[in-house]
């Protein structure tokens, strides 16, 4: 059965996302700088950096998201809208996407599907597992639907990208997860980032 | 001038203590396992713990920690008590203590003195400095004392021990601290902890 992981990058403070996240600013105040180690600003990704990317990355078979991740609020669907990702999204494999409320799946291109769920975290993993086969299914976030799946025990590992800002505010991912036992297997400095592996036991 | 440095040992949600602290449990529930790689259960440190907790202290020539770390509460002292640490504490170095209430020097065994300094954080780190000369100047602890030098511009260095543990509650050592500017200088895994040593800019 494929493995369920998580690569999220955290603030020293231990948030994924600033304060005063909105449909306009999804990552909050100050949580672009998250992810500059990933996609800075000149557009030189270090090579240490680069290959932790691609580690967590080329071996997801389907992720699953929360609805705001996609780009979606709290009502039906404008099913005009698209998402945040653009036309061909980063992800190649089918996304599974949270939601209250039903929607026809949203095929993009490179490979991309949105499929929308609606019935619940477990249901969504079933049917991410389904698609990924012998692949990867990462929990791609946001922070509470990390939260959902490390309280509920359904992760395996879980990749942290510490960054060393303060955002003082905002979402954490470790918040009302209970008392995860986490073993530390694999560490790798980046220039400007902490990468740590940490596998979840059972 | 010398440098002032902290090390802490910290959780992956950000605590440095746990919940329920007191006089008799001052780390607070859980809170013992943030020093398990330092002080594990069968005395066999790790080769790479043990150097890295050689470097952190080795060039100490004084602390300031807070009344609570000696082992002090609210009130004024009773003199017959001579804090946590028994007649030989780990320092061999001054100790400033920080309180509201005066006390006469307690000069312990193998070189440690706890000194009181009543009239805050800017003088004890003065009387610190003098007490150290080129040697470096250490925050002990506990995570308020660490968040008002940081707050305050004080610390050079932060040395972070990363722990894979989940507290949930307790004392946070970025809470309230502003945004500091914290640039990553060394990253070392041992085998339960990670280490990054930040240089607080200015």
């Amino acid at each position: 059965m494929s493995t369920v992981t998580c690569h999220i990058s955290m603030s020293l403070d231990g948030y994924v996302a600033g304060p005063e996240q909105s449909l306009h600013d999804p990552l909050g105040k100050g949580g672009m700088r998250l992810h500059d180690w990933a996609f800075p600003a000149d557009g030189e990704r270090s090579e240490v950096d680069a290959r932790v990317l691609d580690e967590v990355t080329r071996d997801v078979g389907a992720y699953v998201m929360g609805r705001r991740m996609f780009g979606g609020g709290d009502g039906p669907w404008d099913e005009s809208w698209r998402g945040w990702w653009g036309e061909d999204p980063p992800f190649h494999t089918p996304v599974f996407v949270l939601t209250h409320h039903p929607r026809d799946p949203l095929p993009m291109a490179g490979g991309t599907e949105f499929r929308f769920v609606t019935d619940g975290v477990h249901s969504a993993l079933a049917q991410a597992r389904a698609a990924a086969g012998d692949r990867e299914v990462a929990i791609a976030g946001g922070a509470s639907t990390v939260r959902q799946y490390l309280a509920a025990g359904l992760l395996d590992s879980l990749h942290l990208h510490i960054v060393p800002i303060v955002l003082g505010a905002g979402e954490r991912i470790f918040d009302g997860v209970g008392d995860p036992r986490l073993e530390q297997v694999a560490v790798v400095a980046g220039p400007t980032v902490t990468h740590v592996r940490y596998r979840v036991l059972r």
